[in-house]
């Protein structure tokens, strides 16, 4: 099997949400996706890009079952720690299954990491799921460190109806 | 006690960096600060300013035992989710422990709230330390979800080490 890893394009958009969706069924969570590919690409596209994304391409002839070329994608963004500077985020990193332990992760993981390097980030960091066992042995055999774990740091969410009830909350 | 809130300006570069060095001192962790005033200003400030930063001051009258005005902070950024679209993350809020339980932090969370629904987010995330219960009960009583303890996302670190490892890694 042959494929290449590049920066994404307009072209990918249907692909891209597509994938986006698979990687949401795997966690049970399709529900949630509110994204549509013209929010993508408005936000993704242009210089004032919100985040990059990375594709996995095939040749026409190495087609997926389904009939897709494009089998796994990377998605991430540049954030900021107070204590390190800058560091790039990981959001998804999602592979077909047909394509799995071929190396592909791996590739995106690789790609990723180089535009980190680009943009002077000291720190590659991502959210996964505990329960994803198959990924945390993957990371961990990068070399990723579980903080979570180590260092106890629990990820904390506030939705839109708490957001706008603390913006509406008298002030002193 | 009375103070505002406002965004940081330059001028307040050395309060910020002193309260983020507290900060990590908090967390048993101030040989892990390498920022310093100059990368704030560089990455805070301008056009491509990375990141946000809100600041609570109090009148001179009413400064701090060692003589500040500016007695807390939050710092964040706007990241993307792929299910749901801009989401603002939060990286530090900190407030001196003299002027902690008159309400500063809550202010703080509403004026980067407001930054939130400005910025179009749907979600406002951040990281806490699991051990600081009082952290814990603040979010917690402001409706915030902890996603580690319910849907199990853990945080994981790749750092610059292992970032040049897998860039150097031969490719297929």
């Amino acid at each position: 099997m042959s494929y290449i890893i590049r920066p994404w394009a307009t072209k990918d958009l249907k692909d891209i949400m597509r994938l986006i969706k698979e990687c949401a069924a795997f966690h049970k969570a399709l529900d949630q996706v509110k994204t549509d590919p013209e929010m993508l690409r408005k936000d993704g596209f242009g210089k004032e890009a919100t985040f990059g994304c990375l594709v996995a391409e095939v040749p026409p002839g190495q087609k997926s079952k389904e009939g897709h070329t494009i089998i796994g994608y990377q998605f991430h963004y540049l954030t900021y720690c107070t204590w390190d500077g800058p560091v790039l985020f990981g959001e998804d990193l999602y592979v077909v299954p047909d394509f799995r332990g071929k190396g592909v992760g791996t590739s995106l993981m690789n790609k990723v990491a180089k535009v980190a390097l680009e943009k002077g980030c000291s720190q590659f960091r991502f959210i996964s799921a505990s329960w994803n066992q198959p990924a945390m042995d993957f990371y961990s055999k990068l070399g990723a460190l579980n903080v979570t774990s180590t260092d106890h740091w629990n990820l904390i969410h506030l939705d839109s109806e708490h957001i706008r009830k603390l913006v509406e909350q008298p002030q002193k």
